[in-house]
């Protein structure tokens, strides 16, 4: 299995602490030593930093967790190879442009029969299930809304329904980001957090670290982390249900969705 | 202006002393300050690492100059904006996916009219002429050509076409790559060299820097670079002519294309 890591903001917070504890589970502390994967939007832009190497031995995962990027949307994800071999092309996050959009997805779980799925002209690069399923929902999307739809909240539940149909064939988490927004589905293990002022101080579980949120924020920051476990041992996180969706943007809940 | 820098190798090569040069020139020795990119391909998959900020004061530019990625097609780009705000969507190079593969491009040049290129679903997300014309060029072959071409010679003859046709517009000197081919177009300024057995010291121009390749290599490598301005003072870069394209694959010419 893999790790997901999500993160949606009102204004650009940098990731950097929770980053800090995913890296100790790619490889050091957890299984999942076969890649990894951020994508920070910053406006319409985004940019995605990637390695097959296990990330708490790469030197761009360093980088990413000491130089502060700072980001209103992000998606992470460290991997322990299911489909696919170890390589770069089926590392997570993947980004596939739509009506103009950057669309980014990861994904946690296993599929099965999943090269059967229509991708249309979104044709996977890589041999993932993960990849084989964004570009079906992406061409389900395309197929659907040749232009992009006014009603953003129509359009999210319609991923939903994408995501419920991809669950039929497995294990479905997924974090998917339009830069705007950052949707979080849920088959089996999927947790979040809001973080506002008042703030307090935070531990991490995997790691002897601590921080002062109230040193880092204004108290007009609304920050939420979505993340596959807590990262964190004195917060009390929310797990969503099987089949619950959520839509976040500007750290907060824009839609939730369930069955 | 902007200036372009590729390579294309027979055996995954970094492009240190190569990128060395580059970033010199951006933001510090020329007029190249509102951002820098650069592509590696690794396998089918690919990798890029951009920043909006100049790139002689990027901490990103600096992994990227002292980490070693090796890759045989590399496609970089530092720019001088022109059309479109300095922000990472307008910041080359840019990747869309077509027939399962990684196409990247930079380009170097001014185009006017390019907002009335049929773009068809491949949508800029950003506001650079750059960009359009990418997803001009994305389309015309997605267009001519539904599933991926066999014969390779015949699509990149038909990319020249549309470089052609973009050349109309302004200047349009561009780097294009699927990963095992790198093409290069020249309208105006386009330099490369082929460096293989018996390989001798290279002095940059830019900064005081020699390599011996001697010492880096065997003798079956075979490496071309190629960029705007030749990059070494002592060896001899071979101008494209207008209108001229080269198609490289690993390290030598496959195809040259001329008028």
């Amino acid at each position: 299995m893999c790790e997901l890591l999500g993160m949606s903001a009102n204004v650009p917070t940098d990731i950097c602490f929770s980053f800090t504890s995913l890296i100790k589970r790619g490889g050091d502390k957890g299984p999942h030593k076969d890649g990894w994967g951020i994508t920070f939007y910053e406006g319409k832009g985004c940019r995605t930093f990637k390695d097959p190497q296990p990330c708490s031995f790469s030197p761009i995962a360093k980088l990413v967790q000491q130089y502060p990027i700072k980001s209103t949307a992000v998606i992470a994800h460290i991997r322990q190879a299911n489909r696919g071999g170890v390589a770069l092309e089926n590392t997570h996050p993947f980004t596939r442009e739509l009506w103009g959009k950057n669309w980014t997805f990861a994904h946690n779980g296993q599929l099965t029969d999943y090269e059967k799925l229509d991708t249309g002209i979104f044709q996977p690069v890589g041999l993932t299930d993960s990849e084989y399923a964004f570009c079906y929902l992406i061409n389900e999307l395309h197929k659907k809304y040749p232009q992009q739809p006014t009603n953003n909240i129509e359009l999210f539940e319609y991923i939903r329904e994408c995501a419920i149909k991809l669950t039929q064939l497995g294990i479905f988490n997924m974090l998917l980001s339009d830069g705007e927004y950052v949707f979080a589905y849920c088959s089996t293990n999927l947790h979040w957090i809001t973080r506002k002022a008042p703030f307090g101080k935070a531990k991490l579980i995997d790691e002897d670290v601590e921080i002062d949120f109230q040193k880092h924020t204004t108290p007009n920051d609304v920050v939420t982390i979505i993340s596959t476990m807590p990262l964190t041992s004195n917060e009390i996180w929310t797990k969503l249900a099987s089949g619950e969706a959520i839509l976040f943007k500007n750290g907060e809940i824009s839609q939730s969705f369930s069955s």
